[in-house]
C-alpha cells in the first residue's frame, strides 16, 4: 500500500494505540489553549457520507478544521452525488482521491465492504467512518481513549456491553481493541435475539479474553468498570421488515437514575450516541455518565491524531491497513 | 449564564444596539477594503439549520468566514443529522457545543422554544437564527440597521408592517426593537385573518408605542417612512391544512411600480425575502427598494458584529440572554 | 459588463484558451509542490448547485480551497434553499452575489438560460457549471486541456464523439472549442435517435470543421486520436417519460478491452464521467484511458486558472462573456 488507511479496529496493535493516544493528549491541550494548529494547512479532507450522521461527520469536519485543513464535506453523498446516476463507489473514490483532489477521504457507506474496496484502490488515504454493520474503527479508538482517560487504565477492565450487540458496529470494534490489552473481560448483556455474533466470540476466545452473556443488566452494572450501552438500531429492523421485533426489544434496557446507583464509585456509563430512549434524560447530568465527553472532548483529539499521523510532516505510521 | 446567547430581540437595549451597529459599521468598511479580517481565526462556528434557508444560513456562513472562522454547516439537520435516529435537540446541542467542538452555534429550528432550550444548556454561545413562528432576533437587528442606514435615524419613525403579521416572525421581532427608541409608531396592514397577535400589541401599549391597524395598503404607503412588506407564509398554512385560506389571502397586497410612486421621497420599501409574488419584479430596480441591501450589505456586517462581540478578544457583552 | 462571466464555450478565443492553459500549467505544479497557494485568501466563492453532482461541484470546491478561498457550498439548492419558497433565480443571485456576500458564484441549474440570466444581472462574476441541456463551458475547457496534455497538441486532431449527442452538454461545448483550432475534424457516433443537433452542425460548417456521422463505433476507434464517450442521460428520458427508448439505447456503445485494442498507439479514451455501464470496469486501468486524469489532475487546475484570472491580483480578462 502506497497510502496509510484506517479500515478495521484490528489493524492497530497495542503500541500503535498508545502512540495515537499520546498524540491525542497533545492535541487536546492545543485545542484547549489555541483552538487548534495549522499543521495540515495546505491539505484537503474529503468527508464523504452515504448515510446520515451528525456526530461522526461533525467530529471529523471539526478535527480537520482544527488542524488547518480545508474540507470538502458531502453530508448525503447517496442523494446528492453522482451515486444517483449509477456511478460505482470505485469511480467516486478514484475521482475524489485523484491527483489535485482530496489528500485524504473519510468515508461512511452502508456496504460492509465499502472501506476495504475504497482502501484497496490506494489512490489516497481512506479513513473508515463506518461501513455497513461491520466496522467503525475510529469510534472504537475514541471509546478506548474515553475509557483510558475516565478509568485511568486500559488493562484489567471489566466492560459490560449492553443492548443491540448483533447490529451495533461500535461494540464489535471495541471488543477487538479490548483484546489487545491484558486482563480485560467482557460481559455481553442483550436479549437473546440481539446477541453478539459468533465471529467476535471466536476472536475473544482466541485472544484469551474471558466473556459471559446475560440478560441481567442490573447484575452487570454492579460489577463492571464500564457499562457501554447501545441503541437498538431501528434502521436495520426497518430495512429487513421486522419492526414488530424492534417494538418488542426497544426499551428493554433503559438506564434510570436508580440503575446508575448500582454502578461502582469509579464506574462509568458510556454510549456511542445518538441516544433515543434507552437512557432517561434524568441520567444526562449524573457525574458517572461519560457519553458527552466521549462524543466531543475525546472524539475530536483522537480523530485529529489520526489525521496528523497520516498526513503530517514526517508521517510514517506503521499501522496502516494491509490488504489480507 | 457562562456564555453569551442571542435568543430574543427584547434582550437588546438601546445602548447594546448602538454598540452592535457601530461594530457593524467598522466591519462593513473592513469587508469593502480587505474582504474581511482574521479576528476569529481559530474559532469554529456550527451553522445548524433544521429548516431550509439560503439567506440566513448564507449570511451566517459568509459572516463567519469573513472573520476567518472555520464553519461546520449543516443545511438540513432534520434530514441528515441524527435527528432521524430520534435524538433530542438537547443532546445534539450538547454534542455540537461540547468541548473541542463548535465555539458557537447558529441554530434554526421549527420549534418555538428551540433557542431557549438550546441556550439554557449553556454549553456554547447560541445564536437563534429563527425558532418556530416566534423569534428571529438577528433579522430584527439587520432590519433596524437597514432602517438606520437608509433613513438615517432610529427615532421618530413611522413604520408600516404589511402582509402576514400573524405568522411572520420578522415583524414580531422588529416591533420589539422599534419600541426601544423614542417617537416610533407602527401601522399594521393586513387582512383580518392575519392580524398582529395580541402579545405584541400589549407590549407596544406597555412601551407607549402608538400603533394602528388597517387593511388599506395605499394609505399606509403615503405616510410611512418605511414600508416593511412580508410574504404570506405558505408553509404554515400547508402544515395546518388551510391552503384554501392561503389562496384567498395570497396576492392581496402586491407592490406595483404605481404603489411605489405613493411613497414619500425618502421612504423605503423593505422585505425580509424570499419574495414570491407580493412584490412585482418591476419594483426590484426602483431606487427606493432596500431589500437587496437589507439581505446582503446590512445583513453580513450585523452578523459579523454579533460574532465578534461574542467571541472576539476582550469579548464581554452585557446583552447576553438571561433565562427568565 | 462590470464583471467577468463564464457563460458559454464560444466566448473563449484561441488566445484566451492558451492563456488559461498556461495559467493551469503553473497551478498544476503549485498544487503538486505545495498543495496550492493563498492568492485568493480573502475571497469567497459561492458554489450553488440546483442539480446533483459530485465531480463538478467537488472540483470547484477543491479549486477554490487550493487558492485559499472560503467557500459557501450548497449541494442541493433546489431543495434546501429558498427555491422551495418560490424565490426567483434572479433574486437568489442578487442576494448571493450582493455586497459583502460571495465574490463569485459557480452555478449549476436545470434551466437552459440560467447562466445567461444570472450573468446578465452582473452583480458578481458567474461561472456556468452546467445549465440545462445546453452549455457546460468549464467542462469543455477541461476536456480540451486533457487533449492538449495527453495528445500533445490542439490542432490537426480527429475526435470521435460517442453516445448521447442530443442531450449531452459536454460534447456540444467541446465541439465549439475544437472549432477554434485549425485542422480538427469530428466524427459523431450515435444511434439515429441521439444525433448531434443541427445548431452545432451548422456552427461546424460555418467554421470549416469537417464532420461525419456514423453508427459504427469500431471504425471510429480505429481512426480517432481521441474517443470522447458519453453516458446516455437517463434523467432526461425519465423527465420526458421515454424510459422505453432509454432501455433500448442504453448499452448500445459499450467500451470493452477488445475495443480499446483498436485504438491508435497514442489514442486516448475520454469520458466526462460519471460512467454507468457504457465502459466496462476492466477498461479502467488500460493505459490509454484518460478519464480519471480528466476528472482530477486536469479539471482542478483549469478551474483554479479561471478563478485566478477572474479574481486574482491584476485580473483583467478580455474573454468575459458579453450579453448578445
Amino acid at each position: 500500500m502506497k497510502h496509510c488507511h484506517v479500515v478495521t479496529a484490528e489493524q492497530f496493535e497495542r503500541l500503535h494505540i498508545e502512540e495515537i493516544f499520546r498524540t491525542a493528549d497533545g492535541l487536546n491541550e492545543t485545542v484547549a489553549k489555541n483552538g487548534g494548529n495549522d499543521t495540515l494547512g495546505r491539505k484537503l479532507a474529503g468527508v464523504i457520507f452515504y448515510q446520515p450522521s451528525t456526530r461522526t461527520s461533525g467530529t471529523f469536519v471539526v478535527a480537520s478544521q482544527r488542524l488547518g485543513m480545508r474540507t470538502f464535506y458531502t453530508p448525503d453523498a447517496a442523494t446528492f452525488s453522482s451515486a444517483t446516476k449509477g456511478e460505482s463507489l470505485e469511480h467516486t473514490i478514484r475521482v475524489l482521491g485523484g491527483e489535485c483532489m482530496c489528500d485524504l477521504i473519510v468515508l461512511r457507506h452502508p456496504a460492509d465492504d465499502a472501506a476495504v474496496r475504497a482502501a484497496s484502490l490506494d489512490v489516497a488515504p481512506i479513513i473508515n467512518a463506518g461501513s455497513g454493520k461491520n466496522q467503525h474503527p475510529t469510534q472504537a479508538l475514541v471509546d478506548l481513549y474515553t475509557i483510558r482517560n475516565e478509568i485511568g487504565r486500559l488493562e484489567g477492565l471489566h466492560v459490560a456491553m449492553v443492548g443491540d450487540l448483533t447490529y451495533g458496529r461500535t461494540v464489535r470494534s471495541l471488543a477487538h481493541l479490548l483484546a489487545k490489552f491484558p486482563g480485560n473481560r467482557i460481559t455481553f448483556v442483550s436479549p437473546p435475539e440481539l446477541r453478539m455474533r459468533t465471529d467476535i466470540k471466536a476472536y475473544l476466545l482466541e485472544h484469551n479474553v474471558p466473556y459471559d452473556e446475560t440478560e441481567d443488566l442490573a447484575a452487570a452494572m454492579r460489577v463492571a468498570d464500564v457499562v457501554y450501552h447501545t441503541r437498538i438500531q431501528e434502521e436495520w429492523f426497518r430495512d429487513e421488515g421486522r419492526m414488530d421485533l424492534y417494538e418488542k426489544l426497544s426499551g428493554r434496557y433503559v438506564i434510570t437514575p436508580e440503575l446508575m446507583n448500582l454502578l461502582k464509585p469509579d464506574g462509568r456509563l458510556m454510549h456511542p450516541m445518538p441516544i433515543k430512549n434507552e437512557i432517561l434524560p434524568a441520567v444526562d447530568d449524573h457525574p458517572q455518565t461519560a457519553y458527552f465527553k466521549q462524543a466531543t472532548k475525546y472524539a475530536v483529539p483522537v480523530r485529529m491524531a489520526l489525521l496528523t499521523l497520516i498526513l503530517g510532516p514526517n508521517a510514517n505510521p506503521t499501522w496502516g491497513w494491509r490488504k489480507p
